[in-house]
Parts: structure tokens; C-alpha cells; sequence
């Protein structure tokens, strides 16, 4: 099946917001198997709508249209693609009564505000469609279908259409594949892009059923390996080799095959397995690493303070660098990187540090100590570990390569020296 | 004029990467002035391309394709775009001479690399285009017109397309327009959108000629105030009132008028000016304050040190809270964000201090102090100054939004007391 995606909102069409409903809705599309040709975006007009849905129901078998859906005069979406499928608008008993319930339930937290009659404008719904509850607002997202074509419609914020798409959409499609598509995603670190890739060229060009997608991120790089099966214990069957295989090239580097875990819980899962507390020192990366690390909920049982040794007075005062070495080798050192890092667990009294000093940029940068050039230190029990690199990309992208190569570096020493 | 925007790319129908480049050119557009109906990605395919170009050429007046100038087989915009344009492609010996200088400085710090024949692909160009040079890769950009069309090829990566368009594309559309379009920002902090929305809704309502648009951002909201005339002084002219009147409503609360400074940017500056020296404690952010502050090429002039004292352990050791504080009101609680302020002071020897205590969730939330419950302080001379927060959102739209807080109540402090 193919599937097309039409984005509703002069929001968009004005720069205002980012499209990440057109991304995170592609990449649901191709891990259920489905094709996409195109994506559009077109602002609240009725002509140019009708126009663009009409030309995506006849050149797609999936529709999948986003935002619009909201009471006032210029949400249209629903009514637009009522028209172009043909089919009159109704009002459905249970979307009014949970639009009536949200409702009642917003309004004791916000007191000064009304329900008016447009919020029931979002209760009509076209003859013959799927309901599907929003849990998180008014605007009920929808399912129509007609001559083989399907047509779902979905709000715009992303905080209402991911569950909707994930607890309502995706298992509906899922059902309406001819075949069964089952995915696991393989997460790899440690290795760069292009060496991975070198690393998996002929499982690459080999690929048939399942396939490899690779997804490049900072640092880091996402495998989904996607197989198609008549069920999916044979799906799975079929994905399982592929898996091994991928096991044994990037053994310790693949850190969870887990599709929900991020780098960073997995870190902090290490961390609790072993009852490690955790002490960060940054100097270029300010503050990402631990901040990073504290998106985690939980992270407090690990992560007990972090120091931001900006300035060489901090490097000295909070993590004991000696002024010998600050003055001999610079702030931007291994020695420096090993000494904030043995200095963190003296001041603190946690059981393993991890320390950063680079040069971020734009300005600073020498001969022999470029731009881009950053040292990570480790150390736990008697051992203190400190790597070298040397990033590309502005004062950003240096900062945040910094803070992923810190997390590989921390995982590589537990796994190391706690876990064998 | 109408513009209208092709991103070509399979990354793009995958989901592998979100379309930032869309949001830029859209807002691009509409600083300069033109209208935008559609925006449309379509994959690395000959005829659909064809389909979708021709398409735009038809309904807009300016295409903006960006993405598919690369070297390799796949990358065919340009050939479809000529096609479309009913031009043939011809070597352009500038192009070329671009190219081999670009290789030969990136040979010298990749020597494993070659340069190869497909590179040479990128130098031909449709007969008559103006060439625009590409500062950060080999892909020239290149602008088609035709029977009063223009046609706009952009190289697709951000680092590439961005300077691009800012230099070479943005002054020649300007040039193109009948009217003269010229626009300020004014940036405002410490407001909640909608509480600004209804501030200026008689000028939203009343507008035509400057136009007023907002931008939300997280904790901010971004006022773009457009005008069209002759020529730009009489523009400037029309603008003028608009901005006093902002100036008038907004006062304090507008942190700058300049397009490309932060709101942390101005907070260095105010820091910079007072010659003061900071240090950051945040417990609930872990990090992402001094990270924010981080961002600044040079806060190191003025941010000492930050630190994260995220256990009642470390917010008594590195800002000497009291034991019967965290006992008696909470580490969530007034008292301890000012004791976090002042003990950083004491600790480090700076000018001024911010702190930041709160619930981010998921979990710790209870009825008394809910998730989104947030305290920042700021300490400074004999002074402290405490502001109670209740931010709605997950996780990271709390931490976000307590981030701006922290650096809005800063800025306030150095506002009252230093500046007054």
C-alpha cells in the first residue's frame, strides 16, 4: 500500500513551527510496510485543501491528513475531505460526550474560561467514520473509507496525535496489511556512520526481506530491521538471524535493542545495576552531559551532583586540578580531563566521575590545539581512563558529539571493569 | 509573488531526518514578502520530480527546491529541474574551479579520500542559470527563469543552504520585489503568549500595513513586524510607530530588537556591561541552565562555575542549605531556592547567583506540591529575590520552561539593581 501525507496549517506555511508530525508520521508509515511518495502542506483554503486531498486520495491507497481539526471558522480539514470522499457530516452521541467531559474536567482548572458552541462543531462527524478518542483534547482524529481508499484524519499538536496514531492508527493499519511487518531496532555507539555503513555494505546490498535502514544520529546510529511475513512468528523468525548477525560485528557497541531506550537510560540503568553513583565535571559542555542524563525519571538514584568547572579558579577549587598542570599542559589536556575527573570523586564521594574540557569554539583554537579538540576522562576504584577526540561542526555540534562520546566513554568503563 | 517550496529527498518520506529546511525558507519568505500556498517532498524519482516541479512552476511564481545536488546517481534535481525548464546543461568553468579548490583543501585533512568523476557532475549547470557559490560543500546552488518563473536549486544540507539563501538567494529576491519588504523583530520574555495576544489584539486586528506576527517559543514570544513601501526608508518609517507602541506596552519585557540575539545572549551582554561574574545551581534543570549560558561564544568571561546539586546531600555540601530546611519545607520549596542562591555565592566567590529547585516528574508529584511546581532564586549584594512557578507539560517542557524563567528572573535582578 502506499501512503500519502497532507499537513494542514499556514503555521507551517509561514515558518512558525517545525513539520516533526510529517517525520514522526514517516517513519510510523515505514515501519508498517508502507510506501510514501509524497508529503504536502497546504494552509486553511478550502480550494487549494480540496485540491490537494483530492489529488493524494487518487494517486495513494492511505491518506493521512494532519491538523485542522480544531472549533474555530478556519479548521477544515474534516469538512473538506468529507466532500472529497462524499459523504455528509453527522453528529456522533460519544464524541459529544467526551468533548463534554474533557471539557468539564478543563474547566475546573481553568475557571475563566467557557465551553462555546463552536467546541461542538468538533462532535460532527462524516457519515460511516471511524471515531477515534483524543485523549489529550477536543478534536476527535477520524477514519473514512470509500472505494478502497482509506482517509484518517488527526489533530495537529503532537501531544494528541502520537498516542492517537499509536494506540488507535498504527494497530489499524497494522491489521490492513496484506502482510504481517515486524520491526526491531538495533542502537549503535561508539562507531561512526561511515565506518558502520562500510561495516554493513554487503548485508545492505543484499537486503530483500528483511531490510536494514540506517538512521544517523549525533554520535550514534539506529539500525530497523524490518521484515514481512505471513505472521509474525515467521517475521520474527526471519528478523532473528539478521540480529545475531549484527550482534557479532558490533558486539559491545550496540548498547539496547530496545526501541523506547535512549542512550542515557541506558547508562543509568548500568549505573543502578551495579549501585554506582555518578559525578559529572564539564567544562565546554556546561552543564549537557548532566542535564542530559537527568532527562532520565530516576536519575537522581545515580547522578548525585555535577559540577560545571568553567573557569580554571572552579577546575582548581571543585575538582582539585593542580596549577602546575593547568599552567604546563592547559586547561584543553588529558591531564587536565584525568585530574577533574580524579579530583570529582575526591570532593564528592561518589564511586565514579566523568569529566570534559574542550575547545568548542568559535574562537580559541591553535595550531596544536584546534577547534573541535576535547578530552573525556573516567575514574572509578583506582583506575582513571581519558580519550581523545577531535570533532567537526560549529560551538553546537561539538558540544553535543562531547556529551555522547562522555556517555560511551562512562558505559564503556562499567561495562569493563564492573561487569566482567 | 506566490512561492512554493520542493524538498526532494527519500530521508525526508522516511522519516530519517525532520524538515528544518522548510521551516527556514517559509519564514524566509515571509520576511520577504511572498505569499506560500504548498510546500511538497517527493523521494529521489525521475518522474514523480517531474510531476511535482512541473506542477509548481504552473500555480507559483518562485520554486524553491532544495535537496538532490549531490554527486552521486540519485542526486537528479537539477537535471529534472532543467528538464522541467526546457534548458540543457552545459559545464560552467567557475563551477568547476570552485569544485577542485573545495576537493583540494578537503583532501589535504582527509588523505584517504579521492576525488571522483561524479564530482565533476556538480559543475554542470542549465544554460544561462545564475551560479551561486557554495561556501560549505562542492554542490553550487543555482537560479533558472523563464517566461517570468524563477526557478531556485539549494543544496539540501542546513550548513550548506542556510549561508546560501542568506547571502546570495535572500538579497535577489529582495531585489525581485516590486515593493520594498522590510521587517524588525522585537523579542519579549516574561509574558505568557496568549496574556501578549490579548495585549496587542486592537493591532493584530487593525493590521495591514506593517504587519505584526508572532512567534511562540518556550518561554518567549517572538514579534515580527513587517511593512512594504517604495523603498526601505519610507518602510523603516512605517515600523517606527509600531515598534514605540510595543515598546510602550511591553517595556521591560522586550529584551531585544536585534534578529539574531538570544535571550542568553542579552543576559552575557547585561552580565558582561556590569562586570559580574555568575554561577548557576540548578537541581530539577541538572545542567541545561549553565549549558544555555554555555551556548554564548565568551560566557566564559562572565560564568565562573555551575552546579548541579542534585541530591539533598550535594545542595547542603556545595550550597550549604540547612538540614532543617530540606527537613521542614522540602528540597522543593521557596526556602531552598533561596538558601541554594545564597550558599553559591558563599561557596564561589561570584556576583550573582540563580537557582532553580522543582518537580519535573513523572513521579514525586503530590497534592500540596504537584509535577510542574517550580521555585528560582536569585541572589545577589545583601538581596534575594524567590519566584514559585507552576508549569504544565512533561518532563522536558517543565525543565525548558524553568530554564527561560531562570535566565528571565536573572535578567530582571540585573535590570532593578544594577542598571537602575
Amino acid at each position: 500500500m502506499v501512503a500519502e501525507l497532507v499537513c494542514v496549517g499556514t503555521e507551517l506555511l509561514l515558518g512558525n513551527i517545525v513539520n516533526t508530525n510529517a517525520a514522526y508520521l514517516s517513519e510510523m508509515c515505514a515501519r508498517l510496510g508502507l510506501s510514501m511518495y509524497y508529503q504536502t502542506v497546504v494552509g486553511d483554503n478550502e480550494e487549494r485543501m480540496y485540491g490537494v486531498i483530492s489529488q493524494a486520495v487518487e494517486r495513494s491507497d492511505v491518506v493521512i491528513l494532519c491538523g485542522g481539526l480544531g472549533p474555530t471558522q478556519d479548521d477544515m480539514t474534516k469538512e473538506v475531505a468529507a466532500k472529497v470522499m462524499g459523504k455528509k457530516l453527522v453528529e456522533d452521541e460519544h464524541s459529544r460526550r467526551c468533548i463534554q467531559e474533557y471539557m468539564d474536567n478543563y474547566l475546573i482548572s481553568h475557571p475563566d474560561m467557557t465551553l462555546t458552541a463552536n467546541n461542538w462543531k468538533q462532535a460532527m462527524v462524516p457519515e460511516g467514520a471511524i471515531v477515534l478518542d483524543n485523549a489529550n483534547g477536543t478534536a476527535p482524529g477520524l477514519i473514512l473509507e470509500e472505494n478502497g481508499k482509506l482517509v484518517i484524519l488527526l489533530p495537529g499538536p503532537p501531544n494528541e496525535l502520537i498516542p492517537m496514531f499509536e494506540n488507535q492508527v498504527y494497530p489499524f493499519l497494522h491489521s490492513r496489511q496484506p502482510e504481517v511487518i515486524y520491526s526491531r531496532m538495533v542502537k549503535v555507539c561508539g562507531i561512526g556512520e561511515s565506518m558502520l555503513e562500510e561495516q554493513i555494505r554487503d548485508l545492505i546490498d543484499s537486503q530483500t526481506n528483511p531490510t536494514i535502514a540506517t538512521y544517523a544520529k549525533t554520535g550514534e546510529v539506529h539500525l530497523r530491521i524490518t521484515a514481512r511475513a505471513e505472521d509474525e512468528a515467521a517475521a520474527k523468525k526471519m528478523i532473528k538471524p539478521m540480529i545475531r548477525e549484527l550482534k557479532e560485528r558490533f558486539g559491545k557497541n550496540i548498547y539496547t535493542t530496545d526501541e523506547k531506550k535512549t542512550l542515557e537510560d541506558c547508562v543509568v540503568d548500568l549505573l543502578k545495576d551495579q549501585k554506582l553513583t555518578l559525578t559529572t565535571v564539564e567544562s565546554c559542555t556546561g552543564g549537557a552531559l548532566s542535564a542530559r542524563i537527568i532527562n532520565v525519571p530516576g536519575a537522581s538514584e545515580v547522578l548525585k551532583q555535577g559540577l560545571v568547572t568553567y573557569s580554571n579558579r572552579a577546575k582548581r577549587k571543585f575538582t582539585l586540578v593542580k596549577k602546575s598542570t593547568l599552567k604546563d599542559e592547559g586547561a584543553v589536556s588529558a591531564k587536565t580531563a584525568k585530574e577533574m575527573a580524579k579530583g570529582a570523586l575526591e570532593s564528592t564521594d561518589c564511586d565514579i566521575s566523568v569529566s570534559v574540557t574542550g575547545l568548542a569554539g568559535p574562537d580559541g583554537g591553535t595550531k596544536e590545539k584546534p577547534v573541535g579538540l576535547v578530552y573525556i576522562g573516567c575514574a572509578y576504584r583506582d583506575h582513571t581512563k581519558v580519550r581523545e577526540f577531535h570533532f567537526n561542526g560549529n560551538r553546537n555540534k561539538i558540544r553535543e558529539q562531547s556529551v555522547v562520546a562522555a556517555l560511551v566513554l562512562l558505559r564503556d568503563c562499567i561495562l569493563e571493569h564492573y561487569q566482567s
